[in-house]
Protein backbone atom coordinates (compact mmCIF):
# COMPACT_ATOMS: atom_id res chain seq x y z
CA UNK A 1 0.00 0.00 0.00
CA UNK A 2 1.18 3.64 -0.78
CA UNK A 3 2.15 5.64 2.26
CA UNK A 4 0.10 9.10 2.89
CA UNK A 5 3.06 10.61 2.15
CA UNK A 6 3.50 9.50 -1.38
CA UNK A 7 0.03 10.23 -1.77
CA UNK A 8 0.41 14.10 -0.80
CA UNK A 9 3.77 14.33 -2.80
CA UNK A 10 1.59 13.24 -5.68
CA UNK A 11 -1.15 15.35 -5.34
CA UNK A 12 1.75 18.29 -5.38
CA UNK A 13 2.71 17.14 -8.36
CA UNK A 14 -0.57 16.88 -10.07
CA UNK A 15 -1.72 19.88 -9.13
CA UNK A 16 1.30 22.32 -10.22
CA UNK A 17 0.03 21.16 -13.81
CA UNK A 18 -2.17 23.93 -13.82
CA UNK A 19 0.92 26.08 -13.87
CA UNK A 20 1.08 25.35 -17.70
CA UNK A 21 -1.96 27.27 -18.12
CA UNK A 22 -0.86 30.44 -16.23
CA UNK A 23 0.05 32.91 -19.12
CA UNK A 24 2.78 35.99 -18.91
CA UNK A 25 2.76 38.72 -20.94
CA UNK A 26 5.77 37.88 -22.49
CA UNK A 27 5.56 35.68 -26.16
CA UNK A 28 7.52 33.10 -26.98
CA UNK A 29 10.42 34.76 -29.09
CA UNK A 30 9.06 33.87 -32.58
CA UNK A 31 5.91 36.28 -31.40
CA UNK A 32 3.17 33.00 -32.27
CA UNK A 33 1.68 33.03 -28.73
CA UNK A 34 2.59 34.44 -25.21
CA UNK A 35 4.21 32.27 -22.99
CA UNK A 36 3.10 30.28 -19.56
CA UNK A 37 4.71 30.34 -16.38
CA UNK A 38 5.81 26.70 -16.19
CA UNK A 39 7.83 26.63 -19.69
CA UNK A 40 9.67 29.92 -18.21
CA UNK A 41 10.33 28.40 -15.31
CA UNK A 42 12.33 25.91 -17.67
CA UNK A 43 13.81 28.66 -19.40
CA UNK A 44 15.06 30.58 -16.61
CA UNK A 45 16.76 27.15 -14.44
CA UNK A 46 18.24 26.03 -17.36
CA UNK A 47 19.73 29.96 -17.94
CA UNK A 48 21.07 29.56 -14.23
CA UNK A 49 22.66 26.72 -15.27
CA UNK A 50 24.42 28.31 -17.83
CA UNK A 51 25.31 31.70 -16.49
CA UNK A 52 25.70 30.77 -12.85
CA UNK A 53 29.73 31.21 -13.65
CA UNK A 54 29.01 34.99 -13.83
CA UNK A 55 27.30 35.47 -10.39
CA UNK A 56 29.06 38.28 -8.24
CA UNK A 57 29.03 35.77 -5.09
CA UNK A 58 29.60 32.07 -5.57
CA UNK A 59 26.39 30.24 -5.54
CA UNK A 60 24.84 26.96 -4.75
CA UNK A 61 23.77 25.82 -8.03
CA UNK A 62 21.36 23.27 -6.81
CA UNK A 63 19.52 25.74 -3.98
CA UNK A 64 19.14 28.22 -7.02
CA UNK A 65 17.45 25.93 -9.25
CA UNK A 66 15.31 24.53 -6.54
CA UNK A 67 14.37 28.56 -6.00
CA UNK A 68 13.56 28.63 -10.08
CA UNK A 69 11.43 26.05 -10.48
CA UNK A 70 9.43 26.49 -7.25
CA UNK A 71 8.78 30.43 -7.04
CA UNK A 72 5.81 30.37 -10.03
CA UNK A 73 4.14 27.31 -8.65
CA UNK A 74 2.03 30.19 -6.40
CA UNK A 75 0.81 32.16 -9.56
CA UNK A 76 -1.69 28.89 -10.02
CA UNK A 77 -3.80 31.13 -7.44
CA UNK A 78 -2.59 34.23 -7.85
CA UNK A 79 -1.92 34.73 -11.19
CA UNK A 80 0.81 36.27 -13.28
CA UNK A 81 0.96 40.05 -12.67
CA UNK A 82 2.42 42.12 -15.52
CA UNK A 83 5.80 43.49 -14.66
CA UNK A 84 4.12 47.56 -14.96
CA UNK A 85 0.72 46.75 -13.50
CA UNK A 86 0.91 48.65 -10.43
CA UNK A 87 -3.06 47.80 -9.49
CA UNK A 88 -2.34 44.34 -9.62
CA UNK A 89 1.37 44.90 -7.39
CA UNK A 90 -0.72 46.33 -4.43
CA UNK A 91 -1.93 43.27 -3.30
CA UNK A 92 0.23 40.99 -5.22
CA UNK A 93 2.23 40.17 -1.97
CA UNK A 94 -1.08 38.83 0.00
CA UNK A 95 -2.75 37.17 -3.11
CA UNK A 96 1.10 35.05 -3.26
CA UNK A 97 1.45 34.21 0.05
CA UNK A 98 -2.13 32.74 0.54
CA UNK A 99 -1.28 30.91 -2.73
CA UNK A 100 2.05 29.77 -1.55
CA UNK A 101 -0.23 28.28 2.11
CA UNK A 102 -2.58 26.59 0.08
CA UNK A 103 -0.36 24.98 -2.65
CA UNK A 104 3.07 24.23 -0.42
CA UNK A 105 0.50 22.67 2.01
CA UNK A 106 -0.12 19.72 -0.58
CA UNK A 107 3.13 18.56 0.51
CA UNK A 108 4.23 16.58 3.67
CA UNK A 109 4.99 18.86 6.38
CA UNK A 110 9.14 19.09 6.33
CA UNK A 111 8.44 19.79 2.50
CA UNK A 112 6.11 22.15 2.75
CA UNK A 113 8.22 24.12 5.10
CA UNK A 114 11.09 23.97 2.70
CA UNK A 115 9.08 24.82 0.14
CA UNK A 116 7.62 27.95 1.82
CA UNK A 117 10.84 29.11 2.47
CA UNK A 118 12.84 29.06 -0.33
CA UNK A 119 9.84 30.82 -1.66
CA UNK A 120 9.96 33.82 0.58
CA UNK A 121 13.69 33.40 0.07
CA UNK A 122 13.25 34.04 -3.42
CA UNK A 123 11.48 37.30 -3.06
CA UNK A 124 13.29 38.74 -0.02
CA UNK A 125 16.15 38.95 -2.77
CA UNK A 126 18.82 38.70 0.21
CA UNK A 127 20.72 35.76 -0.50
CA UNK A 128 23.78 34.80 -3.49
CA UNK A 129 21.03 32.34 -4.85
CA UNK A 130 17.81 34.30 -4.73
CA UNK A 131 20.01 37.33 -5.94
CA UNK A 132 20.90 35.33 -9.19
CA UNK A 133 17.66 33.31 -9.43
CA UNK A 134 15.76 37.23 -9.46
CA UNK A 135 18.91 38.17 -12.00
CA UNK A 136 17.65 35.26 -14.24
CA UNK A 137 13.83 35.72 -14.17
CA UNK A 138 14.32 39.73 -14.95
CA UNK A 139 16.95 39.11 -17.46
CA UNK A 140 14.42 36.76 -19.46
CA UNK A 141 12.03 39.05 -20.66
CA UNK A 142 14.48 41.40 -22.13
CA UNK A 143 15.84 38.85 -24.06
CA UNK A 144 12.54 37.72 -25.22
CA UNK A 145 11.62 41.34 -26.25
CA UNK A 146 14.81 42.29 -27.71
CA UNK A 147 15.28 39.14 -29.84
CA UNK A 148 11.78 39.64 -31.09
CA UNK A 149 11.33 43.07 -32.48
CA UNK A 150 10.77 45.14 -28.76
CA UNK A 151 7.77 42.87 -28.12
CA UNK A 152 5.90 43.97 -25.20
CA UNK A 153 7.86 46.74 -24.74
CA UNK A 154 5.77 48.30 -27.44
CA UNK A 155 2.69 46.48 -27.29
CA UNK A 156 0.81 47.58 -24.02
CA UNK A 157 -1.51 50.41 -23.36
CA UNK A 158 0.76 51.50 -20.35
CA UNK A 159 4.10 53.52 -21.75
CA UNK A 160 7.19 51.41 -21.35
CA UNK A 161 10.27 53.84 -21.40
CA UNK A 162 14.08 52.64 -21.09
CA UNK A 163 14.21 54.27 -17.69
CA UNK A 164 11.30 51.93 -16.62
CA UNK A 165 12.29 48.94 -17.82
CA UNK A 166 15.77 49.66 -16.65
CA UNK A 167 14.38 50.18 -13.38
CA UNK A 168 12.58 46.99 -13.36
CA UNK A 169 15.62 44.87 -14.15
CA UNK A 170 18.02 46.50 -12.29
CA UNK A 171 17.99 43.48 -10.06
CA UNK A 172 20.32 41.83 -12.34
CA UNK A 173 22.82 44.20 -10.88
CA UNK A 174 22.96 42.59 -7.66
CA UNK A 175 22.98 39.07 -9.25
CA UNK A 176 25.60 39.71 -11.57
CA UNK A 177 27.40 42.86 -12.56
CA UNK A 178 28.97 40.86 -15.80
CA UNK A 179 25.23 40.60 -17.08
CA UNK A 180 24.29 43.54 -16.13
CA UNK A 181 26.71 45.20 -18.50
CA UNK A 182 25.55 43.14 -20.83
CA UNK A 183 22.11 43.91 -20.53
CA UNK A 184 22.40 47.76 -20.40
CA UNK A 185 24.16 47.03 -23.66
CA UNK A 186 21.24 45.42 -24.96
CA UNK A 187 18.87 48.22 -24.16
CA UNK A 188 21.22 50.87 -25.43
CA UNK A 189 20.92 48.84 -28.46
CA UNK A 190 17.07 48.21 -28.09
CA UNK A 191 16.58 52.26 -28.16
CA UNK A 192 19.32 52.97 -31.16
CA UNK A 193 16.79 50.57 -33.40
CA UNK A 194 13.76 51.87 -32.08
CA UNK A 195 12.30 48.88 -30.39
CA UNK A 196 12.10 51.04 -26.87
CA UNK A 197 11.28 54.35 -25.93
CA UNK A 198 14.34 56.58 -24.61
CA UNK B 1 32.21 44.86 -24.87
CA UNK B 2 30.28 41.49 -24.08
CA UNK B 3 33.12 38.69 -24.39
CA UNK B 4 32.54 35.91 -27.08
CA UNK B 5 31.98 33.16 -24.57
CA UNK B 6 28.73 35.27 -23.22
CA UNK B 7 27.48 35.70 -26.61
CA UNK B 8 27.67 32.28 -27.30
CA UNK B 9 25.89 31.70 -24.05
CA UNK B 10 22.91 33.89 -24.58
CA UNK B 11 22.34 32.41 -28.53
CA UNK B 12 22.10 29.19 -26.92
CA UNK B 13 19.62 30.82 -24.05
CA UNK B 14 17.60 32.25 -26.85
CA UNK B 15 17.61 28.94 -29.95
CA UNK B 16 16.03 26.92 -26.50
CA UNK B 17 13.02 28.80 -26.66
CA UNK B 18 12.11 26.69 -29.33
CA UNK B 19 11.64 23.27 -27.00
CA UNK B 20 8.23 25.39 -26.02
CA UNK B 21 6.92 24.74 -29.69
CA UNK B 22 7.66 20.95 -29.86
CA UNK B 23 4.56 19.39 -29.12
CA UNK B 24 4.08 15.92 -27.11
CA UNK B 25 1.50 13.13 -27.59
CA UNK B 26 0.22 13.58 -24.16
CA UNK B 27 -1.98 16.57 -23.04
CA UNK B 28 -2.16 18.91 -19.94
CA UNK B 29 -4.37 17.20 -16.78
CA UNK B 30 -7.53 18.96 -17.64
CA UNK B 31 -7.05 17.59 -21.36
CA UNK B 32 -7.21 21.29 -22.28
CA UNK B 33 -4.72 20.94 -24.65
CA UNK B 34 -1.46 19.08 -25.66
CA UNK B 35 2.12 20.32 -23.52
CA UNK B 36 5.14 20.79 -24.87
CA UNK B 37 8.42 19.60 -24.33
CA UNK B 38 9.40 22.56 -22.02
CA UNK B 39 7.00 22.94 -19.56
CA UNK B 40 7.34 19.07 -19.39
CA UNK B 41 10.60 19.80 -18.39
CA UNK B 42 9.68 22.16 -16.04
CA UNK B 43 7.57 19.27 -14.66
CA UNK B 44 9.98 16.68 -13.95
CA UNK B 45 12.71 18.39 -12.55
CA UNK B 46 10.11 20.16 -10.02
CA UNK B 47 8.75 16.18 -9.46
CA UNK B 48 12.27 15.15 -9.12
CA UNK B 49 13.23 17.19 -6.00
CA UNK B 50 9.57 16.40 -4.81
CA UNK B 51 10.53 12.77 -5.44
CA UNK B 52 14.25 12.00 -4.67
CA UNK B 53 13.90 10.91 -1.40
CA UNK B 54 12.49 7.39 -3.02
CA UNK B 55 15.39 6.54 -5.37
CA UNK B 56 17.14 3.32 -5.08
CA UNK B 57 20.12 4.72 -4.58
CA UNK B 58 21.39 8.49 -2.98
CA UNK B 59 21.59 10.69 -5.92
CA UNK B 60 23.23 13.95 -6.56
CA UNK B 61 20.44 16.17 -7.27
CA UNK B 62 21.92 18.98 -8.64
CA UNK B 63 23.29 16.26 -11.43
CA UNK B 64 19.21 14.78 -11.96
CA UNK B 65 18.15 18.28 -12.41
CA UNK B 66 20.51 19.54 -14.91
CA UNK B 67 20.28 15.91 -16.78
CA UNK B 68 16.10 16.75 -16.66
CA UNK B 69 16.53 20.46 -17.50
CA UNK B 70 18.83 19.51 -20.93
CA UNK B 71 17.92 16.23 -22.13
CA UNK B 72 14.82 16.98 -24.41
CA UNK B 73 16.60 19.98 -26.00
CA UNK B 74 17.80 17.42 -28.71
CA UNK B 75 13.55 17.48 -29.95
CA UNK B 76 14.00 21.03 -31.57
CA UNK B 77 15.56 19.40 -34.24
CA UNK B 78 14.16 15.91 -33.75
CA UNK B 79 10.96 16.42 -32.77
CA UNK B 80 9.19 14.39 -30.21
CA UNK B 81 8.95 11.23 -30.80
CA UNK B 82 5.98 8.87 -29.42
CA UNK B 83 6.71 6.59 -27.12
CA UNK B 84 4.52 3.64 -28.77
CA UNK B 85 5.79 4.74 -32.20
CA UNK B 86 7.81 1.93 -33.81
CA UNK B 87 8.66 3.82 -37.25
CA UNK B 88 9.91 6.77 -35.61
CA UNK B 89 11.81 4.87 -33.02
CA UNK B 90 13.93 3.66 -35.89
CA UNK B 91 16.08 6.60 -36.61
CA UNK B 92 15.48 8.37 -33.36
CA UNK B 93 18.89 8.22 -32.30
CA UNK B 94 20.73 9.25 -34.58
CA UNK B 95 18.29 11.92 -35.72
CA UNK B 96 18.86 13.50 -31.57
CA UNK B 97 22.54 13.01 -31.89
CA UNK B 98 22.82 15.28 -34.90
CA UNK B 99 20.89 17.78 -33.02
CA UNK B 100 22.71 17.48 -29.68
CA UNK B 101 25.76 18.45 -31.46
CA UNK B 102 24.40 21.55 -33.18
CA UNK B 103 22.34 22.60 -30.53
CA UNK B 104 25.13 22.08 -27.83
CA UNK B 105 27.58 23.67 -30.45
CA UNK B 106 26.17 26.61 -29.57
CA UNK B 107 27.75 26.50 -26.67
CA UNK B 108 31.20 27.56 -25.31
CA UNK B 109 33.87 24.27 -26.05
CA UNK B 110 33.38 23.20 -22.05
CA UNK B 111 29.82 23.71 -21.78
CA UNK B 112 29.37 21.52 -24.87
CA UNK B 113 31.26 19.25 -23.69
CA UNK B 114 29.29 19.04 -20.20
CA UNK B 115 25.38 19.45 -21.66
CA UNK B 116 26.81 16.49 -24.48
CA UNK B 117 28.13 14.43 -21.71
CA UNK B 118 25.12 14.76 -19.57
CA UNK B 119 22.42 14.40 -22.21
CA UNK B 120 24.42 10.86 -23.33
CA UNK B 121 24.17 9.91 -19.74
CA UNK B 122 20.51 10.08 -19.66
CA UNK B 123 20.16 8.19 -22.91
CA UNK B 124 22.41 5.66 -21.44
CA UNK B 125 20.49 4.75 -18.21
CA UNK B 126 23.45 3.64 -16.62
CA UNK B 127 23.60 5.71 -13.74
CA UNK B 128 21.52 6.30 -10.67
CA UNK B 129 21.12 10.22 -11.48
CA UNK B 130 20.46 8.86 -15.00
CA UNK B 131 18.05 6.44 -13.98
CA UNK B 132 15.93 8.87 -11.72
CA UNK B 133 15.72 11.22 -14.78
CA UNK B 134 14.37 8.48 -16.86
CA UNK B 135 11.70 7.29 -14.09
CA UNK B 136 10.30 11.09 -14.31
CA UNK B 137 10.31 10.83 -17.51
CA UNK B 138 8.46 8.03 -17.95
CA UNK B 139 6.32 8.42 -14.79
CA UNK B 140 4.80 11.32 -15.72
CA UNK B 141 3.07 10.23 -18.55
CA UNK B 142 1.34 7.62 -16.35
CA UNK B 143 0.24 10.57 -14.06
CA UNK B 144 -1.40 12.83 -16.67
CA UNK B 145 -3.39 9.66 -18.31
CA UNK B 146 -4.58 8.35 -15.27
CA UNK B 147 -5.98 11.62 -13.85
CA UNK B 148 -6.79 12.36 -17.30
CA UNK B 149 -9.41 9.39 -17.66
CA UNK B 150 -6.76 7.36 -19.49
CA UNK B 151 -5.61 10.20 -21.79
CA UNK B 152 -3.51 8.62 -24.82
CA UNK B 153 -4.01 5.43 -23.41
CA UNK B 154 -7.75 6.09 -25.08
CA UNK B 155 -6.65 7.95 -27.94
CA UNK B 156 -4.37 6.58 -30.33
CA UNK B 157 -4.97 4.09 -33.39
CA UNK B 158 -1.97 1.83 -32.02
CA UNK B 159 -3.56 -0.50 -29.31
CA UNK B 160 -2.59 0.82 -26.34
CA UNK B 161 -2.57 -2.19 -23.76
CA UNK B 162 -1.43 -2.07 -19.71
CA UNK B 163 1.22 -4.86 -21.06
CA UNK B 164 2.78 -2.13 -23.62
CA UNK B 165 2.58 0.45 -20.95
CA UNK B 166 4.02 -1.70 -18.59
CA UNK B 167 7.30 -2.16 -20.48
CA UNK B 168 7.66 0.91 -21.48
CA UNK B 169 7.42 2.40 -18.18
CA UNK B 170 9.38 -0.37 -16.83
CA UNK B 171 12.30 1.82 -16.22
CA UNK B 172 11.12 3.70 -13.37
CA UNK B 173 11.66 0.70 -11.59
CA UNK B 174 15.59 0.96 -12.03
CA UNK B 175 15.12 4.35 -10.62
CA UNK B 176 12.88 3.51 -8.03
CA UNK B 177 11.05 0.27 -6.37
CA UNK B 178 9.16 2.58 -4.31
CA UNK B 179 7.44 4.61 -6.87
CA UNK B 180 7.05 1.43 -9.28
CA UNK B 181 4.99 -0.39 -6.58
CA UNK B 182 3.19 2.91 -6.79
CA UNK B 183 2.54 2.91 -10.61
CA UNK B 184 2.08 -0.63 -10.75
CA UNK B 185 -0.93 -0.15 -8.45
CA UNK B 186 -1.98 2.98 -10.29
CA UNK B 187 -2.20 0.68 -13.58
CA UNK B 188 -3.90 -1.92 -11.83
CA UNK B 189 -6.49 0.52 -10.49
CA UNK B 190 -6.43 2.35 -14.66
CA UNK B 191 -7.51 -1.26 -16.10
CA UNK B 192 -10.04 -1.51 -13.07
CA UNK B 193 -11.68 1.51 -14.25
CA UNK B 194 -11.70 0.94 -17.70
CA UNK B 195 -9.32 3.54 -18.93
CA UNK B 196 -6.61 1.13 -20.02
CA UNK B 197 -6.94 -2.05 -22.24
CA UNK B 198 -6.13 -5.26 -20.00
Amino acid sequence: MTDDRLRRQIEFIVEIDKLKSVLRQTTLVDGSRRENSAEHSWHIALMAVVLAEHANTEVNLLHTLKMLLIHDTVEIDAGDTFAYDEVGALDKEEREDRAARRIFGLLPEDQRAEFYTIWLEFEARETPESRLANAMDRMMPVLHNYYNHGGTWRRHDIEITRERVEKRVHPIDDGSHELWTFIEELLDDAVGRGMLTP
